[in-house]
């Protein structure tokens, strides 16, 4: 069962915003057994929405619209709708009342641009949205199924998972798709391809075999649609067994997760506790690990010593490590970790220092110097990376393989 | 001039990843004088990439391709370009050379993977990827252009910076687009709106306005197309100032960038230091700081007190406060933030301590309540909110709301 994604918006095309709903959608529609086709973002102009929402019919059952439903002049989708649709909007007492209620608890007056969010097609089936002012419209074109929805996404989420999924799988019973995907770690990309490349030649046709690689992971994703839903697991789980055997230890997780809910699941498991001392990072370490819920289970907190001062008075490191080694060194980093287990009295700790750029670096520690040390108060693990000239990127790998350093302490330990 | 981005990869459409290339790409287009007219995703699918290039060509000058081009089966956008424009594979010796040289550098060895990424189109011309193994191929078809790029952010950052635009400039001379953009603080969007209808309803044609709003910040951007330069930009200017006649304190600053950024050139300005306490931010605050580049000159550290025993023996928050308001408090968040004002020695402090969910609600402070101080050693502000359900959302709203109440207290003081 085929699906459309249609992001509409300025903002979208000049690159003031990232398009994250898309993605966000594409996974649960997958998950729900559809098969996203095609993403488009078109600008808020009438003539694009409707040559955007023609081609996608052709290719597709369903059309979902994000955006352009806001009150404001800019957003033109609604009335694009109304006309491709042959459709008049007519006043709805039911959204004017979901409206006023929204506005009294956010403590907000109505005005005539909240209000005119209650005008509405009516050939449309409307849908509620009690956390946004415009409502969601569900059009039916023959077999076929047009959706607009609002472009902020809390409220688009909610309308996917509570409204629009459902009613999809409702209407079209799609056959789901099953994936299984694989972490790999320790190959560069094309290296894993060639170990396994006897075996990804011999894979039955039925099953698709995706490379996606993010820095120092490579994710395998196995995908087939499910026919007879045991053969087709069967199959699959044939084929991880073999590949199992090929690649080892290197599969370091055989699920679509992040290395941040990894560590903490065997954190967790292990009732060991966690807490990062961080200077290059700047706290990106902390964030990703408490981006899962629960994490407060396992990481007791952090110390970003961005300055020296920091380092030293925090921290503890000694003032003259600082200045023989640098704050760019082995020995910071470790003399880093040990003051963080101490200071926080946890099992585990993550340090980084590094010279994220753009300026900082010299001939002997050009930008992109890193050290990165993990342990316990028994033993540390430090290792040096150079990384790249990009501020940005540094900060990302940095964090990333300071997670698959823990990670690799946790899984032996 | 009008350009289209299509991006390939299955692991778009099926939500694994979050397009960021194409606000990237489009940000930089539309600095360099281009219009991007509509972005396509579509999947590692000969037809697909086939018929989307088809339709790109009858909208656009210049149709941009990135990803697909990976050394693994999966990437088949290369063998895809050759069918279109009727070109043969041949080997490239420049190419070779390049990835003999990038591979040394990772010290790591060719293989026979590796080295196919030597063998280019015939009909392209070939762009060197000094930071990568898939060479840039840009095909001429007419007075129209089809260029094909690596996926990697990095890579094609790269190329689109140093070739891809300085080439599409020359080629095409296009006319700038003047954008104005204005931060406006304090409105929800659609009261913001009506605050400026008349003004909105009186702009000329010429110029086209856009809301953009980010939580509790609004971006209002005017656009247009530059004709005679002095004449746009000194109507744009005449048109701001009327809107800061209308909107006054409200228009934080008249530029697009981030609060990090704002705060940070107020600090460094005024040569004082900040550090962050941050509960249920989780480093969030920190990170976005030090996201800045510099940022290193005003910003000292933060302490992420995820537990109690943290928040009491860290940051000296007493025990009985903690027992008497709970951890969600006024009181816990100001005494965090004394606590890293002493700490560390600096001249602003944010704190911020929530329930960021999905669990640890009580009906009394429910998932989503937070408590943010923001403030000095001689005086600190705080305030309370009720933010969302959702984990993520809480995270970034906290972090986003003391920035702004950060950014107030710096402007004043």
């Amino acid at each position: 069962m085929q699906v459309e994604i249609i992001t509409i918006g300025d903002e979208i095309l000049i690159g003031q915003i990232v398009d994250t709903n898309s993605a966000w959608m594409a996974a649960e529609l997958n998950k729900a057994g559809f098969e996203v086709v095609q993403i488009t973002s078109v600008h808020d102009d009438e003539k694009q929405i409707t040559e955007a929402l023609e081609a996608a019919l052709e290719r597709a059952e369903v059309v979902l619209f994000t955006g352009g439903i806001g009150p404001t002049k800019d957003d033109i989708t609604k009335l694009t709708l109304c006309n491709y649709f042959d459709s008049k909007l007519v006043f709805d007492t039911r959204v004017y009342a979901d409206i006023e209620l929204l506005l009294k608890n956010r403590m907000r007056a109505m005005n005539e641009l909240t209000k005119s969010q209650a005008m509405v097609p009516d050939k449309a089936v409307i849908i509620s949205n009690p956390i946004g002012t415009a409502p969601i419209t569900w059009f039916d074109k023959g077999e076929k199924v047009v959706v607009s929805m609002p472009g902020v996404p809390y409220e688009m989420k909610r309308a996917m998972k509570f409204e629009i999924i459902p009613r999809l799988q409702k209407q079209f019973q799609p056959q789901a798709i099953i994936h299984k995907t694989l972490l790999v770690a320790g190959y560069p990309e094309s290296a894993l391809a060639l170990k396994i490349a006897d075996w990804e030649n011999a894979l039955p046709e039925s099953i698709h075999l995706a490379y996606l690689h993010n820095f120092n992971i490579v994710k395998l994703r196995l995908s087939a649609v499910q026919d007879d839903f045991s053969a087709t697991k069967n199959e699959i789980d044939r084929q991880v067994d073999l590949l199992k055997f090929i690649l080892g230890n290197a599969i370091i997780v055989e699920e679509d997760i992040t290395l941040e809910e990894l560590v903490g699941r065997y954190l967790l498991a292990s009732g060991k506790t966690l807490a990062t001392a961080e200077s290059c990072t700047g706290g990106h370490v902390a964030h990703r690990i408490t981006t899962v819920a629960g994490s407060s289970a396992y990481f007791k907190g952090s110390v970003v010593a961005y300055s020296n001062e920091i380092k030293m008075n925090v921290l503890g490191v000694d003032a003259t490590l600082l200045n023989k080694y640098g704050a760019v060194s082995r020995e910071v980093s470790e003399r880093m970790a040990s003051g963080i287990l101490k200071l926080m009295s946890v099992d585990y700790a993550i340090a980084t220092t590094g010279i994220a750029g753009p300026d900082g670096g010299t001939d002997e520690k050009p930008v992109g110097t890193v050290w990165i040390a993990v342990g316990t108060k028994d033993s540390l693990v430090s290792r040096k990376f150079q990384f790249s000239l990009d501020r940005q990127l540094n900060i990302e790998r940095t964090t990333q393989m300071a997670l698959l350093m823990l990670l690799e302490l946790v899984v032996s330990g």
